[in-house]
C-alpha cells in the first residue's frame, strides 16, 4: 500500500478516476458479481446516505433497530423519512418484531450484521427466514462494515440478493483492511439499485489514494488472514480475562467487545483517556454502564486489561 | 506535501479527525474569520449537496443559471427541488433576469464566479447591487472554485457575508493548490449555516492525507503565487496564438477558456484525445461547437497549440 501510494502521489492534482476501475473490476472478480453491481462511498456510511436520498422521500417509514449505528437514524431524520425504532431484545436484533413492524409505507430495514456496537449476530437460516417474510418491495439494507469477523454460519449475502434483487451489502475498507483513515465503503446491489445510487453520487467521491490503496489490499490475503486471526485470537484473550476479573460481555461476532462494567462506565472511560486508550462510552446509545473496546494488538490489549484490573481493585 | 503524506501514512487504520482541527484552524486565520464559520466537503462538490439537502425540500424553487456548472442542476433534481434556469446572455450570469426571477418559493440562488465553463466572472459592485435586491431569506450559494485566478475587482466575498449573513462561499483545493485527487473543498459561511450542514455531513467525510496536504498547500504561499502567475502568462499565450489562428474565445477569469471551434468541436476533442491531451467537449451544455480547455505548464500548452494548427490546417 505505502509503495501504491508513492507511486500515485504524482497524479495528485489530477481528479480521481470516477468509476474506481481497477477497484470495481477487483471486487467484481473476489465476489463473482458483475461490474455493474458494485456501487461505492466515501466510507460505507455514505452508502447509508445515498440509499435513503435514492429511496425515500417525506413520511415514508424506515424501520431501524435501537439502539444501533447511530447513523441510519441521523440519515434518515435528514432525509424527511419517519424513523420506526425497534428495540433490541438481549443485544439482539429482534427479526420477528421488526417483521412485525412491517406498514405499506415501509421504504427500508436497515440491519446492522454483525450489529455495532452489540458485535451480535444474525445467522444465513434467521435472515433466510425473515426475507421470506418481508415484502420484496422494501428494500433491505444489509450493513456488513465487520463481516471479515463473522462465523461460518453467518448469512451468505450475495445468494440472497441474487434470488431477491433488493438488498445492499455495504461493506468497507475501514476495519478488516485497516483503511479506515483513507474512505472507501462500497455495495453490492442490483445494477438497477447501483445505477439510481450513482445518479445522486457525487462523481468524484472516491480520492486517488483510496482507490489505489483498497486494489493492493484486496490482492494481499495474506494480510486479511492475519488480522482476522489476530482478531480471533486476541478475543479469546479478552473473554478469558473479563471471566477472570469477574466482568460480564456480549459474545461479539466482530472486531469489539461490548462490555458491561456493572455502574456508570464514563470515569473509567476517562481514566483510560488519560492512559492512551479511546474507548466508546455508550451512554448516547442508552448503555450508560457498557463501553466498547476495539481488539488491538496484543501488547495494546494486554495494557488495557492491566488498567482495567488496576482501576477495579482502587475503585471496589 | 509529500512529506506530510509520508508521515501520515501510519495512521491509515484510523479514522481522520472529524473536525479537520488543524486545517480549520489555519483557514480561519488566512481567512480571518471564526473557526465555526468554517464546513469541510468531500470536493466543494459535496458543499452544493450538502446545502440543498440542509435547506430545500420539494417544491421549494432554486435558481440556477444555464448553462454553468452541472451540480447544481443535478443535485437540486436529487432532492426534489424545482429549478427555475435563467440563460446566460453573452456566456455571463444576468443578474437582472436573476433578481426578476425570484418568488416566494426561492430557497437558494447559485452563482458560479468566475463560472464553469465560460470563465466570466461578476464584479463586487455587480454582486453588492444584486444583493441589495434579493430578499434576505434567500440563500446565496457563491461558488468561488476559481477566485485564486480572478481579477483585482472580483468580489470580497466574506465582507458581504458579514452583513447578510445567509451566504456560503464554497472553495476548493482541486484547482490553484492542485489536489483534486485528495478531494477536499470548503464553504465559509454564519455560524448557523455551518451548524446546519455539520449536522447532515458524515463524520468522517475528509480524508487524513487531504487534511494534511491541505494545510501544507495553505502554509506554501510561494506555491500559490507560482501558479496563479503560470496561469495568468500562459493564459495570455493562449489569446495571442488563438488570435494568431482566427479563433474566438471567452476572455477567462479562471484557469481554463472557453474556446469558439466555429463548427462541431467533437471530432477535435477526440483527435486530442488519442494525442494524450483531454478537453471538455462542451455539448452537453448546449455549447456543440465549442471546448474548455484548462491552463497547463507551457510545454503541455505549446502542444495543444501545436496539435490544434496541425488539425485546423488539414481540416479547412
Amino acid at each position: 500500500i505505502r509503495k501504491d501510494i508513492l507511486k500515485e502521489l504524482s497524479n495528485i492534482n489530477r481528479y480521481p478516476e470516477s468509476s474506481c476501475f481497477y477497484l470495481r473490476r477487483q471486487l467484481a472478480k473476489n465476489n463473482a458479481v458483475g461490474t455493474e453491481q458494485i456501487v461505492f462511498g466515501n466510507g460505507s456510511d455514505e452508502l447509508i446516505t445515498l440509499t435513503l436520498r435514492a429511496f425515500t422521500d417525506r413520511d415514508d417509514e424506515v424501520i431501524i433497530a435501537y439502539p444501533t449505528f447511530l447513523m441510519y437514524e441521523i440519515q434518515a431524520n435528514a432525509c424527511g423519512a419517519q424513523v420506526v425504532r425497534v428495540p433490541l431484545k438481549n443485544f439482539r436484533y429482534s427479526l420477528s418484531d421488526i417483521a412485525a413492524s412491517v406498514t405499506a409505507k415501509t421504504k427500508i430495514i436497515f440491519i446492522a450484521n454483525p450489529d455495532n456496537p452489540t458485535g451480535t449476530y444474525i445467522t444465513h437460516t434467521q435472515l433466510e427466514n425473515f426475507i421470506n417474510k418481508i415484502p420484496r418491495n422494501i428494500l433491505l439494507y444489509l450493513d456488513e462494515a465487520y463481516f471479515e469477523f463473522a462465523p461460518a454460519d453467518f448469512p451468505r449475502s450475495k445468494e440472497l440478493l441474487a434470488r431477491r434483487g433488493n438488498i445492499v451489502i455495504a461493506r468497507t475498507f475501514s476495519k478488516a483492511y485497516g483503511l479506515a483513515g483513507l474512505r472507501i465503503g462500497y455495495g453490492i446491489t442490483s445494477p438497477q439499485i447501483a445505477s439510481s445510487l450513482n445518479t445522486i453520487r457525487e462523481p468524484f467521491n472516491i480520492n486517488r489514494f483510496a482507490q489505489v490503496a483498497a486494489v493492493a489490499g484486496l490482492k494481499n490475503k495474506a494480510f486479511l488472514k492475519k488480522v482476522t486471526s489476530l482478531v480471533a485470537r486476541e478475543k479469546k484473550y479478552f473473554y478469558a480475562q473479563f471471566e477472570k476479573l469477574g466482568i460480564s460481555f456480549v459474545e461479539s461476532a466482530a472486531n469489539f467487545i461490548l462490555v458491561d462494567f456493572h455502574t456508570e462506565a464514563k470515569a473509567f472511560c476517562d481514566y483510560l483517556l488519560k492512559n492512551g486508550i479511546i474507548v466508546r462510552e455508550l451512554s448516547g446509545w442508552g448503555f450508560k454502564n457498557f463501553f466498547r473496546v476495539t481488539i488491538s494488538t496484543h501488547k495494546e490489549n494486554k495494557k488495557f486489561i492491566t488498567l482495567l484490573a488496576k482501576y477495579r481493585s482502587y475503585n471496589s
